[in-house]
């Protein structure tokens, strides 16, 4: 049994081409060749845990991922992210590894489905990415979406101004050209792709702020009593989109808006689909597009297996 | 963060008194102070796991455990238990410990509870054990029962006499007397304490066994498909104790006796009101009495927690 610290984790990622690799779990998700039943959960006063599980048919594991968000935690100089991944054996229940990431795979595979979202959904063109939310997820989605989207332009929205300035800091180290505004909507109106990575319970973006040719990815909300869009938002939408149709019935933005009655159940699209080409994506520069990710345990299975399978690869010096 | 392996665990358990402390969490489960979601579970052909998780309410940990049973191990020379126990902060979420145990204490935590109902259940004199089952859940049960009713007496029934055989070899040694049958009912008509612990899908002990004064706990069955008791017998019964009623309409023996109309769900009394003096356990010698244990994530925390406490504990020499 190989125990994996986070430190190692960070060492192998950069070498592990993460984008094919979470879309083909999302496409034989989607393509029923995926067991994932409905996710644990156990709910605190400021935290909640997440538990989701289960394995690819036919695969060599199955795995459980247990993340969790206790959103005191920075008050007390602890990052809010915790959890760790677990790697079985599917043919014997052996446990083969444990990937001790403090969360932060969970992290990761979140930006990298925001990223795989935009190669299908986001406008040809991308004249500014909005951020709403100036966190880990905030920065993460843009590291991942910039070889995707090719762009550079943010305006970025936080709760103050510390916030925000330490972000803008963070970023344009990075190489981004960083804007802020304390005023979520104005990111809607001036940017054609925004994604949404915070814990709120109330929506931060109106529909009064939509316009033609937006692409919204909603990578908050997964819970039923969270949310980031109105739900207005969905209902003008030419395409609305979810990591999971099962899940997204539950939780998120899409079981917000169709418990309101604002959309109904057929209007979804699943994510593997649209990666298979079963389904089409964007097919205009001026459709209003959104995809909700409420995160899949596909995707902690695949960013784990590539994980485990990376750090058992021996590099054989010429 | 605390890695416990499986040998230290085994040092440790020797010096931490079981019995109170997890009747203390069924107890604390009965009153409602406990969060106890539904267990999570994966079906594979020859194995299923089982996720248990909650936590005492305002208590220091939550705990995730995680136990398979994987039933073509033995033939490739592998235990057909694994599993490992997680120990979170409940005010951070962060990892505290993880306890390696491969499905130890889960096998243990089960084997207490059949100690438990003993205590509670059992006729005053236990004149001979009865195991339906001779695997290592057989084996514990009978360690564990010894010091609650006094009895060394036991009639052993295996699949084969290859395993009884050996079976017989090791509790001897342990100084039990030990006789062997092939005739699963033959152990329910001449015992009056009777423990299963087999993955039996079809009923081993019919009601056409049963007599008064016995009790019956059913161990083995813990998701809907596996049976060890005819329906009958619950029928029969004056008391059937369940470890949960929630989990049990939807596992184990009274899911079974419910869903065949043997049975209602207002006969059941639920295991931590008898261990804290609400209802009444074994009136008397001659009441037929059956406890169904399907395993209480309460049980995984309360041993969890007692294991993760010792190791941490130091030793100061004099």
């Amino acid at each position: 049994m190989k125990i994996i610290e986070l430190s190692q984790i960070k060492r192998l990622l950069p070498s592990i081409d993460l984008i094919p690799i979470i879309a083909e779990g999302f496409a034989a998700y989607s393509a029923g060749k995926a067991v994932i039943p409905p996710v644990g959960e156990l709910l605190f006063d400021h935290g909640d845990v997440h538990i989701k599980y289960g394995y690819i048919k036919n695969d060599e594991f199955y795995v459980i991922k247990i993340a969790s968000g206790f959103y005191n935690n920075p008050k007390l100089g602890l990052p809010s992210s915790n959890g760790l991944m677990l790697l079985f054996s599917q043919s014997t229940g052996e446990l083969i590894s444990i990937l001790l990431d403090e969360g932060y795979l969970t992290n990761i595979r979140t930006a990298v489905a925001g990223a795989i979202v935009a190669g299908h959904l986001a406008p040809r063109k991308v004249e500014r990415i909005g951020v709403v939310g100036a966190g880990m997820q905030g920065r993460l989605q843009l590291r991942y979406l910039r070889p995707v989207v090719g762009c550079e332009q943010v305006l970025v929205w936080g709760q103050n101004e510390s916030e925000l300035g330490q972000y803008k800091a963070d970023m344009e180290r990075e190489g981004f050209r960083v804007e802020t505004t304390l005023e979520a909507d104005q990111v809607l109106k001036s940017c054609n792709l925004v994604v949404t990575a915070t814990p709120s319970t109330r929506p931060l973006l109106h529909v009064q702020s939509l316009h033609p040719g937006v692409h919204i990815t909603a990578v908050g909300s997964d819970t039923p009593e969270k949310q980031e869009l109105d739900s207005a938002i969905l209902a003008q939408a030419d395409l609305i989109v979810a990591d999971s149709i099962s899940q997204c019935l539950s939780r998120g933005e899409i079981y917000r808006a169709i418990s309101s009655g604002q959309i109904t159940r057929d209007r979804i699209v699943e994510l593997g689909r649209i990666i298979s080409r079963d389904a089409p994506g964007r097919t205009s520069d001026s459709q209003i597009t959104v995809a909700d990710l409420t995160g899949l345990a596909t995707q902690d299975i695949s960013i784990a297996t590539a994980v485990y399978r990376k750090s058992i690869t021996r590099i054989y010096a010429p």
